[in-house]
């Protein structure tokens, strides 16, 4: 009988936070298999902490390399494919031997997830099913505890990533700014809100939902002060009734 | 002692999708509150069919008016600003009676939700918190069975209501979207879709997660034939490993 790789989105870091089918799954696995850096815990597991029955199998699925090369050249894109391919078969051995896997990933899978790359190869061999969850940036502007959207706002998520060209003409485009990958980005993040006219609007959110939050006003940051899990918004304010439109 | 007004984001409409808290929170709740259309059952208070404890009170805040007047007349922003300042005023009392009142939204109440209106009134008078869920559109994507972004794709979350030059221009510049509102306004959608050479990756998503969940390619798609809980998705194709960008 063949087993399953079930990818399971975590949501934003509060365990609280992960939907009523990842919890049961998560609490029933005899398998788990997760993301990280090698050296490290690994933010997905640490989520699931005291959620794991005991006896649990745990595959730590460890990144061979990640910033220390550019992520367009050769060799990067060569040993990250080598360590999907690797995964791949792994799991698919697993699934094959009737396991059912449960993959444990931060946010919602789809959504920027690195489980992506796993799940294109894997799910024409054997059975995948995702099971989403709250993204990251949702736990963040909740956080701050101020609406995304409103009306007919547009919405533009961004990674940091993107040239700075690109960064401005995406801020001067949209109501509601979400910017992701900031981390050694920051700076130019902020020169792009600051050309764009959003720079005064726009917050840092650190840990968004987790022990350790930290939310800023974005222009009261060091450059120096970088964390790579934070997600800079920029809150929109469109259309609604006008009792509300003088606040 | 002062109760509190606590909105609960539902997901995208399968009630196994909705967070652990949020669950404790709709099986424990004395009083739930949650918007519908007069004379509808509500798609929150269906989601959370059967999970009402016996004896839960139920208060339905129906819209006094939908789409029956232009969303910018003054008849209409009146009708509702009323609404709200009313619904402010009972929910307050509630909560001053020391009543925890329970209020049900799909989706993320932050994302889009009607529970703004009431949260921006409320949160200076009464405890108010608010529960993230997990989006619509993230079910959507989802349920599609395909990764939304990947690397740097750019995402942009359009309004069908948005005029079509709007439409177009957003649609040209981001790898991702999703577009929100559809309904009437999706032969609107399409045109633009077609005129930013984007049309042929474009899905139309009904009732993701839910019973009667319907996907298909949006060029298939009738121009009589527009649900009103419909998405239109178009998927990122961004940065990925070699092995994978031949697929």
């Amino acid at each position: 009988m063949t087993g399953k790789i079930i990818c399971v989105g975590l949501g934003p870091g509060d365990p609280d936070l992960i939907s009523v089918r990842a919890d049961r799954l998560i609490r029933g696995a005899r398998d788990v298999a997760f993301f990280r850096k090698a050296g490290r815990q690994g933010q997905a597991r640490r989520i699931v902490e005291g959620m794991l029955a005991p006896g649990t199998a745990e595959h730590a699925m460890e990144y061979p390399v990640t910033t220390e090369l550019p992520f367009d050249s050769p060799a990067y894109i060569a040993q990250l494919s080598a360590f999907y391919d690797d995964w791949t078969a792994r799991l698919r051995a697993m699934a094959e031997a009737g396991r059912e896997v449960i993959v444990l990933c931060e946010g919602d899978p789809f959504f920027y997830g690195s489980f992506m790359h796993l799940y294109v190869r894997l799910r024409d061999l054997v059975p995948v099913e995702v099971v989403p969850g709250i993204p990251g940036m949702v736990g963040c502007w909740n956080a701050v505890g101020q609406p995304i959207t409103w009306g007919d706002d547009v919405l533009t998520v961004l990674m940091g990533t993107l040239p700075e060209a690109d960064l401005i003409r995406h801020m001067r485009g949209a109501e509601a700014l979400v910017i992701m990958k900031t981390g050694r980005n920051l700076p130019r993040v902020r020169r792009a809100l600051a050309t764009a006219g959003r720079l005064d609007q726009a917050w840092l959110v650190e840990r968004g939902t987790m022990p350790g939050q930290r939310m800023v006003p974005l222009a009261e940051v060091g450059d120096d002060d970088c964390p790579y899990f934070a997600i800079v918004l920029v809150h929109g304010h469109g259309r609604r009734p006008v009792a509300e439109a003088a606040e």
